[in-house]
């Protein structure tokens, strides 16, 4: 698009001149016009006859406006008219507007007269900008007036925004059907309104001084969009830079910290109980193959391995340094292990910024930066990479091995995921503990798990971004191949924070990220235990190629409650066509319910499992399927079980590979058998209908980010 | 509020006389002057002078209608003119209009002109009622125009309405915030509106033959409320009558349905596999101390039991009649079952309404009827009742007493009860299967339920209501004593419904059940798993004296998602005065936060935790504590247990009974430890910080609708 900058760059040069950093409404109209954001046309008449002709130029109706620099108040000084619609009307506004001008001040110099085109009536809706503390500039799109203030129905996306993404914004909305013609109004111009939240988009990533920008409200009809207020507010500061490593970069040390051939332990000991003694122990115990250094000035040997002094002392190359020793010492081993060339610190101790100390933490991070190591940490529990047998924590070694890398920014929440991973045999390959973010974060994982092959799935817990673009950027790629969960904490926290525009004080709520994320293609687990279910099914369940989800269920009951769960997760219950009702009709009783949910009755036997499941996974026009069991003596529990297991091992025998989840419904026997069928690649479950389902529908949220299914 | 229920009788007789469904909008008028609904001022002129009197009298701006019953389209034949607003103005507009209407033909003949009122402008609303299926009269209030068609913003209560009812419509909607004068605006009169409401649900509730009644739109201004447009639809036919029995006639049987001295198996028998069998071996393996008679016509000993050929041949009376026959053996064996005076028949065979076979099941309902023997069922499990050691089902036995009476609609469902309290060991007083329903429903049990000593908790899972009235009447009894937790299935499945008014319209989703629901106290639960755990946990919890949450944590990351927990869950985190932050900060860490989560940060001894609990316990101003556990060496998750237990039994003892949840972090010991807790009184769950608030926010909900909680 034509963007006039140097125009943009002139008037912000001028406002910084002066030294302000609110811009006039006429600066503000100089924005949008260099950007192509329309707003009513407007010019200054000094006469009668002149302000008839740029009234005719622009179209009427139009308003007048006294031009003076004495006269502060307009309206009080009679000097505005609106709604003028002829030639006639708009000599004699002009003549009124003067002379009560005259009037309310004999002595005051008149410039003119302003005429404004009316802006056309139309759907009142609000475009705006603002500077986000995690992802920069962001663009807000709502419906305009009681409606974006009261119900907060507003819209996020980076800032620039592609012409998709900013169309998409329209739809995103609780209100999108009022844009569309709602109550048998005009559809508004879509095109236009895109347009121009793209071109605010374009505005504010072009010139990243401007702190936030308000065109409130925007006049939406059905042949275009006129912006009638616009407020512009600068930056008090420059922003702040983010260091930033390529892919290259982050993966040369990456790779080295999770597949080191040597560890060093700096602060290693025998003592039971010491974090130096458990780290020690699990990367032996764990049946880590590289070698491993315990660190410490005051031991020859430490569980059996050569102690050093110092890492100085260590023959050859050590990839890893995990940390043992008390924060105060940290800093000057930390220079130690830059000295040695040891390209990643593992800082396991507290007492940095989490405490308070954020001068010890600085001072770690400056050694870090300037000897070029990358830092863990501080305040972990450690880290485990399973491919590896690598166990560099003061918790137990995990030794499931699979699809999942997990990482925490609480270590709380990191023995939360050991816990549901061993009690659940979730397949992991990496469990890795985040805490203060010092240097390696989200996105440095992210950059690591996106191109490794042992991990098929990544879940994250996290309070906060350091770097929200970053990890945007990672999770973009990422998604494509493998699903990203996250959990954010804090998302009702944030609350109210001092805002100094609308669309300042709309992003002032969990929305912003809420809305990001999910355009970065990111499934967001509402909950603690929705992320370690989510985690857990995901890698076990083969993706989808559409959106026809069927329920097989021999509980009418778990029916209803699925076909419930359905509807919450965003699944489609598929319409089946009287060819396969009549197919499945032939198994299932008279009584029985075909359609979907397909009801094949309480007291079925096997077969009746059996044939109408292998009839679901054969079927081409199916491409989901959802199991409901109920529990009789007909078809106990792990009978049901050996018989899914069975039938589905079949069909992918056969390349038919379809995603099949199970509620259980019944006596404790449900347990057993809902964890043989996870095993079998059935991701089951006892005595809830909502988890089956709200698992699938997350395979399903990631499959459509990753383009995966037709649209 | 005196209304004259005489004129609109007469209207509406009227208008059945024409052999019409719909009122015009005169005969609407009619009806909302008896109700003293206020609509636009409006009488007639046959003069320019009377036109100015009649505006003069009822306040200008005024709108003039041609009034001839020749002219069909006023406003195409000039006949209409708005926004009169002088005397010269009416003067000039009356003439202009019967000149007009002359003009446009000139045989019409010209009654008059109608002055109207102008309507305020203000905040469009919209008020209407409209016949439910399941809860009859409804009232509906939301905003007017787009908001309340695409966002369904609106809010239901039965009608007729009580004044705090209808005022409390106001609050209910999401855009509330918009009749308070948002952004600056003026508050609406919330008096008038919430008048108006109730004016409208008593006419309704007074005439049912009003199946639907829009006021759309409504203006509502900061001093009053005027209906702009009145629709009403008569009833095609009339409402049909469901039996109702008073409280004590549902207690007489249901004492005798659930304590019976002595039950008869009709079909008894000594075939392993046969439901005669089974319910006759869970009678008397689940230790049932009452006679048990089996009724089998080729047997003289069942299971041990003397087995009589018909029930007429039992000796003494006999309280419950269980049958295990096929379906169509059903209608003779309940004559004989009527005949010996049985009050209660469980009807556990399959094969009626639910395959089709509604014939049969209203025979069967018939002859019960006639009889006077009260039905369970048909086509369920059967029922439990533990205080009298009672399992008259096929299922296995089950013997945890305790103070939860659950029931389900579906086998399937009443199978996960059982196996779900089974392995929770979850304290159950009843387990009911109420199947089809063609008798006894949830209104009974409720009834039996609310004044049963040994139930503390109902939890209850419906696909539909029988009779919406009778339950809501039912539950707001037992609300006041104890919480209803209901699963409704099929929120989502009501879709479309043919309607042909906006209230109607509305209503067509779950909306209506929701608001009722919980008009009624009750507790809904989102799911199946839901329902199980707040049934586990709800009589676990004393009742909250006040709404002053305090989370206290080992581990900050688990903190700030037990803080989203609350924000979701409804519970408000205490803004803890500084005397107690200080105290409170004695006992943890200087780095440890204070505040609300209170974090005693990881590495803590139980002593830390310890302190800190017994102060949340002990200060008067806190009211409930949610504790997250984080697994260290330090602190073992046993050893958190026993110590939290001790803590809780130490306050009990001294009279302090706060509700304390639990959310434990850790390696599977947490587990053992959560169940350990549980059984003292804490609820506790691992790897979860959702679970634990979840229950918490439902016993709060309850102790709010019962009245229990300061306001």
């Amino acid at each position: 698009m034509g963007y006039d900058r140097a125009e943009v760059r002139a008037v912000l040069d001028a406002v910084r001149a002066e030294g302000r950093t609110a811009l006039t409404a006429l600066e503000g109209k100089l924005l949008c016009d260099a950007y192509g954001i329309a707003t009513p046309a407007e010019d200054l008449a000094t006469s009668a006859d002149e302000a008839i002709s740029r009234a005719v130029d622009m179209g009427l109706p139009v308003v007048l406006k006294i031009v003076s620099p004495d006269i502060l108040h307009k309206t009080e000084a009679g000097g505005v008219l609106v709604g003028l619609d002829s030639p006639h009307e708009v000599r004699l506004g002009y003549e009124r507007i003067v002379a009560a001008a005259r009037a309310h001040d004999p002595d005051a110099r008149i410039l003119g007269v302003q005429v404004q085109r009316m802006v056309p009536a139309g759907q009142e809706v609000i475009i705006g900008a603002t500077t986000d503390p995690t992802f920069g500039k962001v663009i807000a799109f709502g419906l305009g007036g009681v409606l974006v203030e009261v119900l907060k129905d507003v819209t996020f996306r980076l800032a620039p925004a592609t012409g998709e993404e900013a169309a998409s914004m329209l739809d995103d909305i609780a209100a999108a059907e009022v844009l569309r013609g709602a109550r048998g109004a005009e559809p508004i111009d879509r095109e236009a309104l895109a347009g121009m939240i793209q071109r605010v988009s374009d505005l504010v990533a072009d010139f990243p001084e401007i702190a936030e920008l308000d065109l409130n409200p925007v006049f939406a009809t059905a042949d275009g969009a006129v912006a009638a207020d616009v407020r512009v507010l600068l930056a008090e500061d420059a922003p702040q830079e983010v260091p930033r490593y390529t892919a290259e970069e982050i993966l040369a040390v990456m790779n080295r910290l999770m597949k080191p051939r040597s560890v060093a332990v700096i602060g290693a000991s025998n003592e039971a109980g010491k974090i130096g003694n458990s780290v020690m122990r699990n990367l032996i115990d764990g049946g880590y193959a590289g070698e491993i250094h315990p660190i410490n000035p005051k031991a020859d040997e430490i569980c059996g391995r050569k102690a050093y002094r110092s890492i100085a002392d260590v023959p050859g190359e050590v990839d890893v340094a995990v940390f043992t020793i008390p924060a105060k010492f940290v800093p000057t081993a930390l220079e130690e292990v830059g000295a040695k060339k040891v390209p990643a610190a593992v800082l396991i101790p507290s007492g940095f910024a989490e405490t308070g100390n954020h001068e010890l933490q600085e001072q770690v991070v400056e050694i870090a930066r300037r000897r070029g190591v990358r830092l863990l940490g501080p305040n972990i529990y450690g880290y485990y990479y399973t491919p590896e047998d690598l166990c560099a924590t003061f918790c137990t070694p995990y030794d499931v091995k699979g699809g999942v890398a997990l990482s925490s920014q609480s270590g709380g929440i990191g023995m939360a995921i050991l816990g549901f991973s061993r009690t659940s045999k979730m397949g992991v390959s990496a469990i890795v503990g985040l805490g203060n973010k010092s240097d390696l974060d989200e996105d440095d994982l992210l950059t690591f798990f996106g191109q490794d092959d042992n991990t098929r799935c990544v879940a994250m817990h996290l309070e906060d971004l350091k770097d929200g673009r970053a990890f945007v950027a990672a999770a973009r790629e990422v998604t494509r191949k493998k699903p990203i969960i996250v959990l954010k904490a804090g998302r009702t926290s944030l609350g109210a924070r001092a805002a100094s525009s609308h669309t300042g004080a709309l992003a002032g709520d969990d929305k912003v990220y809420d809305d990001i994320l999910r355009q970065a293609g990111v499934i967001r687990a509402p909950g603690l235990n929705d992320m370690l279910e989510y985690a857990h099914a995901l890698p076990t369940l083969p993706t989808p190629k559409g959106e026809n989800v069927v329920i097989i269920t021999g509980a009418g009951g778990s029916g209803v409650l699925l076909s419930d769960a359905c509807v919450d997760a965003g699944l489609s219950l598929m319409d089946i066509p009287p060819d396969l009702d009549e197919a499945f009709r032939r198994f299932i009783p008279p009584f029985g319910a075909a359609g979907n949910p397909i009801d094949i009755t309480g007291g079925e036997p096997p077969s009746t499992y059996e044939a109408t499941v292998r009839l679901g996974l054969t079927d081409p026009r199916i491409h989901a399927l959802i199991l409901g069991y109920w529990h009789t003596i007909v078809t106990p529990p792990m009978v049901f079980a050996e018989l899914i297991a069975r039938v589905v091992a079949d069909a992918r025998a056969q390349g038919i590979d379809k995603p099949v989840v199970a509620s259980l419904a019944g006596d404790t026997e449900v347990e057993q058998a809902s964890e043989y069928l996870f095993d079998h690649g059935v991701p089951a479950y006892p005595y809830t209908t909502e988890k089956p389902v709200a698992v699938l529908g997350a395979k399903y949220r990631w499959a459509r980010a990753a383009g995966l299914l037709p649209r």
